[in-house]
């Protein structure tokens, strides 16, 4: 698909704002050439500074929306800023002012030379000659395949990624004012532009624009039809690396359900006792308990224990393989993000960078230490300490009201029942908005020098939260209170509930929203100017991030791993929802939303040592809950076993269960041979390349 | 020190065999150079093919012993080989007949270009202009200090190493027949030369010379005097990191032992229960149990387990920092075994290695796995397997016994109840010489690429049955005879008995081989001729490695982690024990042995995986022991505690413990921070080279 990219682009889309070689413009569009004469020599867009950039279309990748105060000769210096090339302090990139000169747009793309550049500077992979994938090197640029054609060479994620990264990396290189702003809003040396624009209203908005024609080829083969596999690669082309690794994972977890489905669905049927369970907990009801001494004394429930605590390891291990794979053919093995520029929020005084000896912001490693030992570690824990003294307070209301009821029973104390619940759930919720502010600002605060550092801090700390949020009631109830039965409800509700109200909050509203509320303020036809077009993609949503999405699933990862054992049918209903939740998620990024734009990654992130810490935790719930079974209880004292020595064998079970994982976590090598060559040969090419070469010594 | 190598060794060492560019020969060895014309027209040494390599002085650096039935005209040949430059298939090294060119050694030396090209070829890193370490690149070499003085640029360890790296490197070009050798000893093309030959009996030995004057200083700065703390960098220049590790791993743990010991001190002296238990576990005697109420409910051994347990942590953390800073002093951060040739006894068959696209020897991971699985981890399975049965046996021989010695009490039965002892002691000897025997052969068959793999899966292979061998008896008597007394009777004994037994075997007996039986052979006079003194030297036995030693200590570290909460006095004993193992252990590497020769390393390895692991697993066992010791099994009783509950808190315990570890060893950072810069600098250097350079595929 994406060999027909570029040609397909201009015929189907139909977004081609001009061209800057031509001379003689042919699309409708010429007429906002004559207004910018004094910007730029070229039809519409800005001048390129080398002949090799010279093509005969210009692709629009990211819209720029100022506000509509500013004065055209501010826009003017922006467009200017944006055109000039990077030596000379500006971003390398093409840009338009759209249908006239004071308009509050300007569109962007970019250069052949900046696009190659940035994807040296960026340490992504592409195919070489030799077949094989090399970390790109500008100069050897000729021995890349495709790498003359730019819709080919880089997929259209990369290509707005690295517009949106050069533009946030413009610095000014020494103190100046902009043209049209008041003298307050004056850069100083080194001053991130883009940033200061943004605090200073100029810019509203960075938005990237959808490619429509492949957007529709994309959706057609995602969500449309009845495909039981995902266009990954497509994905990964079209919103990129971050974008398709929760999907790809998203995948991998779903079929990886079906072990346990098929065990979870055989355990119900063929055991009594857990059907009768089952029975129970949606009913809700306390059935009599029929004493049963024909059942077998292994019981499904620690099958399904065992099974799930040695397959939640497994598939984090096999994922780590699949993960790696993928990392490697989206050629984001080698990424050099530690290299690179520091991420715009940073800020720090100015000094030599000692990996690389430029002149940037440093911040020292200690202060940040100091901070997040003095401020974040503090604040997050009395965040969740706020969680149990929810927990709490909603135990207590909730014995009053019941005392209350039972003590006065009217219908007002029937409807006071109710009140601790919902003081509990708005509770939580306000405090999990709260937290999110407050856990933005933290991380903002302890000023980290990476996006990735920053991404990985952020969501750490909200994951502690949340995860405290989500478990700590069900941890409570299974080892305070000690009461299975009450478990297996909650979780129960849980599981079908939340589902259908994720499911129904995250797709429905949205949808019903931009259908009756937006849409008929972008009625849109054929004949609109392109302009209009791009513009009406701003007012979409804002894309929420991937972080409820993978919240969900490991919330989701949590029950099955940590508490199945009390419910075997988990795996059924999870398996369930996460083939409605890849379609639903699939359609919502597609057209619900802007289209994000993240940088390229090479795994989950501090999502995979979630999901590995919660299979750890696992072992421990899970023999725990089997302590707890009552079956297991009568079958060992049956046996004449004390109370000691059943908690005793537990607890070699639960050692020996670590080991296990521990052990197996080892043995599955956590990258397929193949790939762990080709990244040696990686690693090695650039070692060759350090041998052969004369270096010049920064420090001077 | 070092930089006086050069210019001191000629004149106080005394070995300068000629010297290549000097045609008026001073020292006495020029008799030598008229014999040799033969082969090398230098004086003595072989020619070197470039004038950059000229040099006043040839130091000799490693002993080649032959068979004394070596022909000349295989000696001859061999000279040449070596002497050949590495383009023409040679070693690129200088060799020197000796007294005449029929005795059986060769003195090797290496000329300045082979050495650089070799420390490129390794990934050592050097001092750069900057003051900096650089990964040492031979194109850029006059940037790098002191690179036109080997002397001063590679420390002597590396030199020999270089050479002997360049020897094991030796492949036949292409099918050839060794002059005054059998047809069945002709070379293929691609068979490694030197382990042939080795094998052909041509070669005895390859022994790397000591340089006496550099000797006689460091012996003094190490355990002459009474000095402290050991002479790091000498250690590291003289013998090479491999060595200096294990000194630098030896000096840290002893003065990490002063916390634990103090703490065993002071709670020997004031808590009356211990000072009873020593006095039982030493005189062996059971005294009176009195019941004190008036002690604290807090007992010392709580405090001794719950501070070691911490302490192994904290200690285990500290020194991977210091490993890294030591690394990156001695330029092994950046090793690039991975990328260099395969080990000598590494065998397959020909192919491109895909990382590399060298011709080469291939053997799939697959296989090595199949042979792992398969062969090694069911044979490894079978000894420890024996060992248990040794461990049953003993136990079953000693019950016998004991029963007999009751039944009849004769001076004969009385004999008799040390014969289970001395057989279980002489059961356990053989079964470690035999599995010793039969690791090195597994490891062989699994045939690894590298050799620090090879090093890795012997190392782990003895490590688990040493484990075995050594704490089965005492994980017996903690877990299954949970009898604490005959416990710290048990360590006690090992603990003071087996040091001194170590102390003796490995120092007092070689000393007074030395000294009475090998020295007198060796008398040595100032005029021997250079020669004699250089072969003298290839008597000495070799150097055991330093298993053994790494084993003494993990053994050590483990009766502290794992028990010493039964002994608080452990910590005093190892402290005593090491501060004289340290000396001897130096004194024994310089004088008793030959010099040993390791490849350059970046760390412990696989023992410091070793002792991590024995530091988490010492949390299950001092919980362990805390439970079954009696105080606090009544403390409890008395605060009115089931069995149940106890065991329930320990439980707790131990999991928020092995919390807190885990939290401990994620927060401390591996390596220093200024360490970590510079190591990404190195990075960034070598990556900054790849996209300066145009690289030439090397697939074509």
């Amino acid at each position: 698909m994406s060999e027909a990219d570029g040609d397909e682009g201009a015929g189907a889309g139909g977004i081609s704002l001009g061209s800057s070689s031509d001379s003689a413009p042919k699309t409708v569009e010429g007429k906002s050439l004559s207004t910018l004469s004094a910007i730029a020599s070229g039809p519409g867009w800005t001048k390129v500074s080398c002949s090799c950039c010279m093509s005969e279309r210009v692709e629009p990748l990211i819209l720029v929306k100022l506000s509509e105060k500013v004065r055209p000769e501010t826009k003017r210096w922006l467009i200017k800023l944006i055109g000039t090339s990077q030596k000379e302090g500006g971003a390398g990139l093409l840009a338009h002012p759209g249908e006239d000169a004071t308009g509050d747009i300007i569109v962007v793309s970019a250069p052949r030379c900046t696009l190659l550049r940035a994807t040296e500077e960026l340490g992504l992979c592409k195919s070489y000659n030799s077949g094989d994938m090399e970390a790109f090197s500008y100069i050897d640029r000729d021995n890349f395949k495709d790498s003359d054609n730019m819709d080919v060479f880089l997929t259209l994620a990369e290509r707005q990624f690295i517009v949106k990264y050069e533009l946030d990396g413009l610095r000014a290189q020494r103190d100046l004012r902009v043209p049209g702003l008041s003298d307050k809003n004056a850069f100083q040396n080194r001053d991130n532009i883009w940033q200061k624009l943004g605090s200073a209203g100029v810019i509203v908005d960075t938005v990237p624009l959808h490619h429509p024609q492949q957007l529709k080829e994309l959706s057609k083969a995602w969500y449309s039809g009845n495909q039981l596999s995902q266009p990954l690669d497509s994905v990964n082309t079209y919103f990129g690396s971050s974008i398709a690794f929760y999907f790809s994972f998203l995948d991998f977890y779903t079929w990886s359900l079906l072990p346990p489905a098929l065990l979870g669905l055989c355990i119900t049927y063929y055991s009594a006792d857990v059907q009768k369970e089952m029975v129970e907990s949606v009913s809700g009801s306390q059935t009599e308990d029929v004493d049963e001494d024909a059942g077998p004394t292994v019981s499904g429930h620690m099958v399904q224990a065992m099974f799930s605590m040695l397959w939640s390891t497994v598939f984090m291990e096999m994922w780590k393989r699949r993960s790696s794979t993928l990392s490697y053919h989206w050629g984001t093995l080698h990424l050099a993000e530690r290299f690179a520029e520091p991420r715009p929020g940073f800020h720090g005084d100015l000094g030599v960078n000692p990996v690389t000896g430029r002149v940037e912001p440093l911040f020292s490693e200690w202060q940040r230490d100091l901070r997040m030992a003095l401020v974040s570690i503090p604040v997050v824990g009395l965040f969740l300490g706020l969680v149990v003294l929810g927990m709490f307070g909603f135990y207590w209301g909730e014995a009053l009201v019941q005392q209350v009821h039972s003590d006065w029973d009217s219908v007002l104390t029937q409807t006071l029942l109710y009140t601790p619940s919902i003081l509990h759930i708005v509770y939580t919720n306000m405090l999990a908005t709260v937290y999110r502010t407050v856990a933005k600002f933290l991380t903002e605060f302890e000023n980290h020098r990476e996006e990735s550092a920053f991404e990985k801090h952020l969501t750490a700390k909200v994951l502690v939260f949340t995860f405290f949020n989500y478990f700590a009631v069900l941890f409570h109830i299974a080892f305070f209170k000690q009461d299975v039965p009450l478990l297996r409800k909650r979780l129960a509700s849980l599981l079908i509930v939340t589902q259908l109200i994720n499911q129904v909050t995250e797709v429905v509203i949205p949808f019903l929203v931009d259908r009756f509320i937006s849409a008929p303020h972008r009625a849109e036809s054929e004949d609109d100017p392109e302009e209009d077009k791009l513009r009406r993609q701003s007012t979409l949503p804002v894309f929420p991030g991937l972080f409820a999405e993978y919240i969900e699933l490991l919330v989701q990862f949590g029950y099955l791993s940590l508490f199945s054992c009390v419910y075997p049918l988990t795996a059924v209903l999870l398996l369930i929802n996460n083939l409605t939740e890849i379609r639903s998620d699939a359609y919502k990024i597609c057209k619900l939303f802007r289209k994000p734009l993240y940088p390229p990654v090479a795994n989950m992130g501090v999502w995979q040592t979630a999901f590995e810490v919660l299979s750890f935790v696992s072992v421990v719930s899970n023999c725990w809950l089997l302590l707890l079974s009552p079956r297991l209880q009568t079958t060992c004292q049956e046996a004449g076993m004390s109370s000691t020595s059943i908690l005793m064998s537990a607890v070699l079970v639960e050692h020996v269960l670590i080991l296990i994982k521990v052990i197996l976590s080892v043995l599955i090598p956590d990258e397929p041979e193949w790939i762990r060559k080709k990244r040696e040969h990686i690693d090695y090419m650039s070692m060759e390349a350090l041998k052969q070469q004369k270096l010049q010594p920064e420090k001077s």
